[in-house]
């Protein structure tokens, strides 16, 4: 997959079979298909576009999203604290619109693979499409309720983005490899708090609560100061491992 | 790789050939090699040691470890904001022990590759020896000033924990993908301006600072509450991109 | 003063010797001359309102205000951090509109004294009209610029909300008291590392910059968790002192 | 009240009356007797020590303290938000030290009161003691249970540091004017979340409850840099107003 950008750095899905057709004018198919990284494409108006090797960030930025999506400062701390890499295998719930489970796709690889629950089935329409369309193919998104139990075994790492995540703890336990971690993403306190106490009782090991800011500093002409705007809150992530 | 893991959670590599001797006892070396993941193994004085699959958290704080190394948060955000993934190309400098060099090996996987550069000797033989214990085949290090050049193209991250990485800029902008991420881990505010400023001068795009900072909730018998200890400062992250 | 509010939150002024009119209508004469703490005063249109008494934040809201002033998490640390209490004698640059000299009059009381350097005229009338309003006899307002020199003698506190705070740092050392302080607002890093730079060069003492961050906790009824919206910056303060 | 400090930064009660004694010599009476602030005073053994005029930090960083005390950054977080000034009214519970109650009494001077009720004897005896030393006359320390009844009206702030607050805020109600603030200080969620809900319930107005952090900016040779150490929670501050 290819993405392309214009001079405002506004970017588009690159089809190869198609010519393109924009507000800054259109390329013809012949350069669309012949397009290579870092090749700079022309519109019948002389506006450029670059051709640019896109990251998952990107096709998760243009791709198809109905609900809210982690931001990077709490996907960074999952993939951090659990050592998640290349082979690893993942379970998620709930599915959304699939953008968790094509960030750990992303890192888990071709020998790796990723089974997502998502209870609604128009989420999981989504899900099934972006993830077609990023042509990743080690997702598997199934239309269930993980409630009803997870069908995995030996899987390293279990992420739940769920309202009441502490009552599958023990299915997860059974699912998860000697070694393997739970990761849970909790905006309440109250649920973070159930989630430490349960994994705690079901004998999960190295149970840790954690919040992560993320504050930005800005260069100016005037000066160098952090900058005003800062989010407050996203969630806490409760972390546990089976040991 | 395998790891056991004692009843007081200190864990150990597991070698396969060998009889383990700890001051809990001696597991004979019959056991040793017979070991599979979620196995408990029972030295000659009854103590238990659980076999747990390891990831690479767990080697890295096994390995031999000289000098200081990046924090979670910071590896985290490095692997978020870059999008970092199955296939990729990266080159970082200073190798160190080679604990970040492992950390994005662990990512990019057998289709990926990490280029280390580390100007002192000492070093690099210590990196070379963890990596070969770890079994990854995707680094290579190279006892070399990165200031001399790089010798890579087509590079999708570019890491520096380097003194005055501003000094090589040029050559990183010549040696990443239309699309790739140069990312400088700066301790000083100085630093981080300075890697800003040359970065916006050579026409980087996307640039940002950012500081983050985790803090974890303690969840005991007389209530829940943020910890008291919470680390104030590591070091501030600069990103650009070339677009 | 007094001050009433209708059932909105909204706040007023209350002025003794008139018929008070608002969209929740009128409120007569008499009622207004005789009304007093925790009295509810009622509207032609049955509005109610009550009688409350303001404290300086009260005032500050409902003030003349053309410029921005300090926000409270910044006013706290300078009265904390300095131990500024009733009759201290202060001296701050520039005054604005007179918010930060209103926190530090009604702290140092009518035994104490706070001089207000304002260079420029309008401002310096405004914040003169705002003090007479609140009724307070211990703020003396001087349009003049503070690098002209520093008129009084044994200050407790010398609090700067200037660009180039360090260029009277020589002056404000003679001003103060032994044990007086120096207490610097900068939002940029630059003027609070130089300002640090400047102050140990004259030898002042315990000199600190600091910055705080302010954070709500929202209780809902789906849950209790720390608030979205948070400031990350408003500026640093340098404090040092003179020993 | 006088303070002297040697040579380190030490700082010692400045008694008239005495020869003073310390490791670095003696000061004769006459000296001590006569000492102004700004005066340097020197021993036998020609140690210098400095006469500085104390402000309410220093005393309290000297006196008798057994039991731990508010940190600044919360201290200033009360002054800020309920604008406490000379000549308010105020309650506190517990006294501790008295540490609180001396913060308060140098905010709201001659004119204003402080009321602090500590049910230990001990402590209270501790409390009466120190504030004695510093000279201040408007504290009055009530050796009573607060939970048994607060004997005043028409105050301004109420200031509770206790297990269980929420307890008493209908008193608490009771005594405050119409404008009058109710701040309490809880270390655990679950208390400043409780204390929350019954001021909601109580009719109290705009509650709100905060934490702050506080970090160091330090400057250094190789560079500037935020503090790497920084404390991560005191307390949260919950405040509500009559109004």
């Amino acid at each position: 997959m290819k993405i392309i950008m214009d001079e405002r750095g506004k970017k588009y899905f690159l089809n190869e079979d198609k010519e393109f057709h924009s507000d800054l004018g259109i390329i013809d198919e012949e350069q669309m298909s012949k397009a290579n990284i870092g090749d700079t494409l022309t519109t019948h108006l002389e506006h450029d576009f670059k051709v640019i090797k896109p990251n998952i960030n990107d096709f998760i930025d243009l791709m198809d999203r109905r609900c809210s999506i982690l931001v990077q400062k709490d996907i960074g701390s999952v993939l951090a604290h659990t050592g998640l890499g290349s082979s690893s295998k993942v379970v998620d719930a709930g599915t959304g619109a699939g953008a968790i489970a094509l960030n750990f796709a992303n890192v888990v690889g071709s020998e790796g693979m990723v089974y997502s629950y998502e209870i609604r089935e128009d989420f999981s329409i989504i899900a099934n499409k972006n993830i077609e369309t990023f042509g990743l193919k080690n997702i598997i998104i199934k239309n269930k309720d993980i409630k009803e139990g997870i069908d995995e075994e030996n899987i390293d790492l279990i992420f739940l983005d769920l309202p009441k995540p502490y009552e599958i703890f023990e299915d997860v336990y059974e699912s998860l490899n000697f070694g393997g971690w739970l990761a849970v993403y909790a905006p309440y306190i109250d649920q973070a708090e159930l989630a430490y106490k349960v994994a705690k009782k079901l004998n999960f090991q190295n149970i840790d609560i954690i919040e992560t800011f993320e504050r930005g500093l800005e260069v100016r002409p005037q000066g160098t100061r952090p900058k005003t705007r800062m989010v407050g809150h996203t969630g806490y992530l409760v972390f546990a491992r089976k040991l």
